[in-house]
């Protein structure tokens, strides 16, 4: 279903016009507005500036147009099976299938896919940078250079070497062994809570020390880092409670999941200096509303949702798009490192990965956010 | 010599008084009082506000105390030895002897010291923290959070990951030599320029790639970072010619000094686009004058001169001045590692990294620098 979307965006930013877009489609022009229409409620943005006539792309319809130039190329000689695929196969240019009623799909027998590992590393760069920022205290010494001062003793009154310091992953998956692996020369001490142990070898290799709970983690170290799916079993995982655990004066690094922290409870640790600082760059809703309290926090390093759409990564979604798309349309498996659910279950690295049930609930908020 | 003014700095910060300060320090006011405008002029910072009377430290004062203070417990027992010191012995609590008159210092057959390896892995921390932060965009995007908007677009249209590039240092010496060694994980292609070759199993164990000249690195680097001291050979070694040999689009990196690169060439090439980032925390002269053009030149990522001064190199700083210090005292060798010059001529580490003559012309300009 998707493939045709991007086809009518292509042909809309070909035309800049409704109607001659949909000629070069062969389609009516209400087919065509109906599945941008249906397209901009299944990712819950504005795509097309609409007036009388067709008005330009907003800003989010021109980076689905990036991805849909990419896969230009390969898309003619898919363009004609293309019409079977939404009701057997679901699939978005993104990771984390969380956004997905994965039940639903179970109970429906639909497959559902993601490009696995395409953006693992530039989440798990994005990880190493912030946990730099904020240990180093980076942005708030930048902002003295830009208001035109030179106080050097308030910048590094909050400085420190990661050198030396205790790192823990929550999960070690590709992304968590990643940021593992990128931290190693660092000279920290790495932990690691999942809820599969590594192999032995990767354990000695970079000198882990495994907790079988988040709090025996937290208790001993001065970063932690979360790189697990959210699903019914990790939703608010960093709570009042779970905070309490925390040494004080923690760092706290989540580029996987807004919904893992409890919203106010990181604010309320913020505040009392219980944690040091806190980044990362997913929210709960998406996109954060104008007012979402993260955004005025102290000590925080936050992005918008960006750490997996590097240009780099964005060159994979589209290759690895291309692969699951050709082996479903030539009979082929998908790889199991694609898979979520297939046959009616999880299957594949979606068995490994997530819990039954839906996680889903409350985006709806995102309608708060307003553009400029 | 400035043993004596950092027990003249605590008497101050003890009585808050310029008599009683001298009182507490056997020495007449006047004394005293000259004593500190001594150190203000080599330092080229004020220490002390003054008024009719002692009206509390600056910031840089606050700065200079805080060492003071870890210095303090091993004080007494060197006070009686540090009279004769200052006519044999200089040194400074920072790194990097390029703001020393090393020549005169050789004239007058004068020891010049520093605590060398105390603030390398700090300062390597900060290259790597900031080469992340240029390739992938961070601190545009953080400024959409603090905006209160949510513009992926924009944020990733700058956002790189930085694995496969090609990433090279200007001196493999103990700063660049740390930054190779924490890059490596990060799979990217490693080169290094330097006069010194690095053992042939380090080039092997990092894959690096030698390059006798700065054109032959900068034609093939995606990233370059200046690690090298500031010395008549270095001075301006990237000016409006060298940039030239730039790849277009390239990301430059100084934690060194900033008077390795020429101010306005800097500029011009971010102007242009023939480099996308500029970040570092080097400049000239310092304190930066508050309308200095690398405060607001596009895509930097500058902070103040704070590299190497985190709280955990300030520690490092003071164990190694105690070391020196004792040596000094107990008539025992001093490391090679801290010696820069000796019995006329560079000596230690000094005779490795840098060559006769003086650098430190023009830093007068620094009087520009204007508190808030």
């Amino acid at each position: 279903m998707f493939i045709r979307q991007i086809h009518y965006l292509l042909a809309l930013s070909k035309t800049e016009h409704f109607g001659r877009a949909a000629e070069a489609c062969h389609v009516s022009q209400p087919a065509l507005s109906t599945a941008i229409q249906h397209l901009e409620e299944e990712l819950g943005v504005t795509i097309v500036r609409r007036g009388q006539r067709f008005q330009g792309f907003t800003l989010e319809g021109e980076r689905l147009l990036q991805w849909a130039r990419i896969l230009a190329q390969d898309w003619e000689c898919m363009r004609q099976e293309a019409a079977q695929c939404n009701r057997q196969l679901t699939g978005t240019l993104r990771i984390g299938s969380d956004h997905t009623d994965l039940q639903a799909a179970m109970d429906r027998n639909i497959t559902v896919a993601e490009v696995t590992y395409c953006n693992s590393n530039s989440v798990a760069e994005h990880v190493v940078m912030m946990t730099l920022a904020l240990v180093r205290n980076y942005i708030p010494s930048y902002n003295w250079v830009i208001k035109g001062g030179w106080n050097i003793a308030d910048c590094v009154a909050r400085s420190y070497d990661l050198e030396a310091m205790n790192v823990g992953t929550v999960a070690a998956g590709r992304i968590g062994l990643r940021v593992l692996r990128l931290l190693k020369p660092f000279d920290v001490k790495l932990h690691y809570l999942d809820r599969h142990r590594l192999p032995e070898a990767v354990e000695q290799e970079l000198n882990l020390t495994y907790h079988s709970s988040l709090e025996s983690l937290t208790k001993v170290c001065d970063v932690v880092t979360l790189n697990c799916p959210l699903h019914p079993e990790t939703e608010h995982m960093i709570n009042e409670q779970t905070l309490k655990n925390f040494k004080r004066g923690a760092y706290l690094i989540n580029t996987a999941r807004g919904k893992l922290c409890d919203r106010d409870a990181i604010v309320d640790a913020l505040e009392s200096g219980q944690l040091a600082g806190y980044a990362g760059d997913v929210w709960f809703p998406q996109p954060a509303p104008n007012d979402h309290p993260w955004r005025t926090m102290p000590n925080h390093g936050m992005t918008p949702h960006i750490s997996g759409t590097s240009l780099s990564a964005q060159t994979r979604y589209a290759a690895g798009t291309r692969e699951i798309l050709e082996c479903y349309f030539d009979g082929r498996p998908i790889r199991d490192e694609y898979l979520i659910v297939q046959g009616g279950r999880l299957a594949g690295v979606g068995a490994h990965s997530y819990s039954k049930g839906n996680a889903t609930g409350g985006s709806e908020e995102a309608a708060q956010f307003k553009k400029d």
